[in-house]
C-alpha cells in the first residue's frame, strides 16, 4: 500500500545524511509529500545534491513554521520518544494508529522533531494527538531517519496479515514417497544394527513419525530415496 | 517487548555507519545480539569506535562464516528485496511473520546481506525461509539500518495493539457544560444577526451538534464558556 494522504513533515533537522534517510524511507513506502519546516539551509542543500537524492528530496518543500506545513492536514500528528517531559496531548503508541492514519478522510501530517531536541512544546500544539514508538528505552531516541521507516512501515502494512503458516508453496511429498524413505531408513538401520531387535516396532513407529516431521517437498523426498538406494546397495554389497 | 531470543547476523557489511545504525536500531527494541560474518575489517572498527558506540556495538561478535554464526540457532531466516531473483525458499512479508518469531521456541537468526548484493545463494541455503519488507518498489532497497529497525519493530509490536479509539485521558466536559457552550453561542448569534429567524430551530439543532462534535475536555469547556461569556457581555454592553 502506498501512502499518497501523507505528508512527512521535518520540523528543524539538522543532519543531511537523517533527511536523506527521512526520504529514502518515504520512497521505499510510497510516500511522496516531504515537508520541512526551519531546516537548516546548509544541511538541506547538501543532502538536496547528494548522489542518488530521490524524487522526494528534490521535490520537498520548504516552510516558514509549523502552521504553514500543515495548513491543509486535516489530522496532525506529532511523533515524541517521551522521555520526561509533561504531555498535554493524548499519546498513542504507533501499533495502536494505523487504523486512525490510514482510514482518516483527508491529508494526515506525521511531525518528527530535530534530532536533539525533539518537537517543542510549541510544535505539538498543532497537533491533534501525539504517537510514540514502542522502543524499550525511552530514554535512547530513535534515529531520524529509522523513525521515519517504522511509521511508514506500520501505516502500510497490512492489518489484517495473519499469521501465516509458513507455506510450502512447491508440492509437498506424498505418504507413498514419505513411507518409503522411512521403509529404506528402517531397512539400513537393521542392516547396520542400530536397531535393538526386541524393541523394533517402537523404532519404526518412531521413525515414520520423524520422516513425516521433515515435511519434505516431493523433489526433497526423490532425493533422499536416491540417497537411501545408493546406501543401501552399497550395504547390501558389503554384507555379501 | 524485548528480543533476547533474536540475534541480528549481518553479513559482509561495508559500511561503518550501517553497521553503527543497525546496532542503534537492535538497542531501541531490546536486540542486544549483533553477529558479524565476513564484515570489513576497517568498517568494524570505525562503528566500534564511533563516539556513542552502543554496547550492543561494544559486545558484538565476528563470524568466519554464516555456518558459524547461525549455529546455535533453531531458525533462520533471510532478508531480501527480492529483486530479479529466482527464489529457492518459502518467502514471507513481513507483516505474516510475527507469529513465527516470537513463538519460536529457541534462538532466531535473522541475516542481513551487504549493502550492495544482498544475501548470497550461498548465504541463503542456512535459512529456513526468507522474508521481504513489503516495500513500494521492489527495486529500491532499504537503507540496512531501516530495514534492522522495520523488522526489529514487527517483532517488538504487540501484536494483539487494537485500533485505538482515540481515548482522551482527561475529563470530558458534561452535557450541562456543551448545553451551555451551545446555549452562549447560540445567543451570540441571534445578538450579532448570524441567524436567520425563520430558520432558527434548524441552527439551533445544527449548532448542537456541532459543539458535542468537538470532544471537548472539562477544561476546554470552562475556557469555552468564559470566552463565550466575556464577549456576551462586551455584545449586550454595544446594545445597551
Amino acid at each position: 500500500m502506498s501512502l499518497p494522504f501523507l505528508s512527512v513533515v521535518l520540523v528543524a533537522p539538522r543532519n543531511p545524511l537523517n533527511i536523506g534517510a527521512a526520504a529514502r524511507a518515504m520512497k521505499n513506502f510510497g510516500c511522496e509529500d516531504l515537508r520541512l519546516v526551519d531546516a537548516y539551509e546548509v544541511a538541506f542543500r547538501e543532502a538536496r545534491s547528494a548522489v542518488g537524492a530521490s524524487s522526494v528530496l528534490q521535490s520537498a518543500r520548504e516552510y516558514r513554521d509549523v502552521a504553514a506545513a500543515v495548513a491543509d492536514s486535516t489530522l496532525v500528528i506529532g511523533t515524541t520518544s517521551l522521555g520526561n517531559r509533561q504531555m498535554n496531548h493524548p499519546l498513542l503508541r504507533l501499533d495502536q494508529t494505523a487504523t486512525l492514519v490510514t482510514q482518516h478522510a483527508g491529508r494526515v501530517a506525521l511531525l518528527f522533531g530535530s534530532e536533539k531536541f525533539g518537537l517543542s512544546v510549541a510544535d505539538m500544539s498543532h497537533c491533534h494527538w501525539l504517537l510514540r514508538i514502542p522502543t524499550i528505552d525511552q530514554d535512547l531516541s530513535m534515529n531520524l531517519g529509522q523513525a521515519v521507516a517504522v511509521c511508514l512501515y506500520e501505516f502500510a502494512r497490512d492489518p489484517k496479515a495473519a499469521a501465516a503458516p509458513l507455506l510450502i508453496r512447491r508440492a509437498a511429498a506424498d505418504s507413498a514417497q514419505t513411507e518409503q524413505i522411512a521403509a529404506r531408513l528402517l531397512e539400513i538401520m537393521r542392516i547396520t544394527g542400530y536397531t535393538n531387535p526386541t524393541v523394533e516396532t517402537s523404532t519404526e513407529n518412531k521413525t515414520r513419525r520423524m520422516v513425516r516431521r521433515f515435511a519434505l517437498t516431493a523433489a526433497d523426498a526423490r532425493v533422499c530415496l536416491g540417497v537411501l538406494r545408493q546406501t543401501l546397495w552399497k550395504l547390501r554389497q558389503k554384507a555379501e
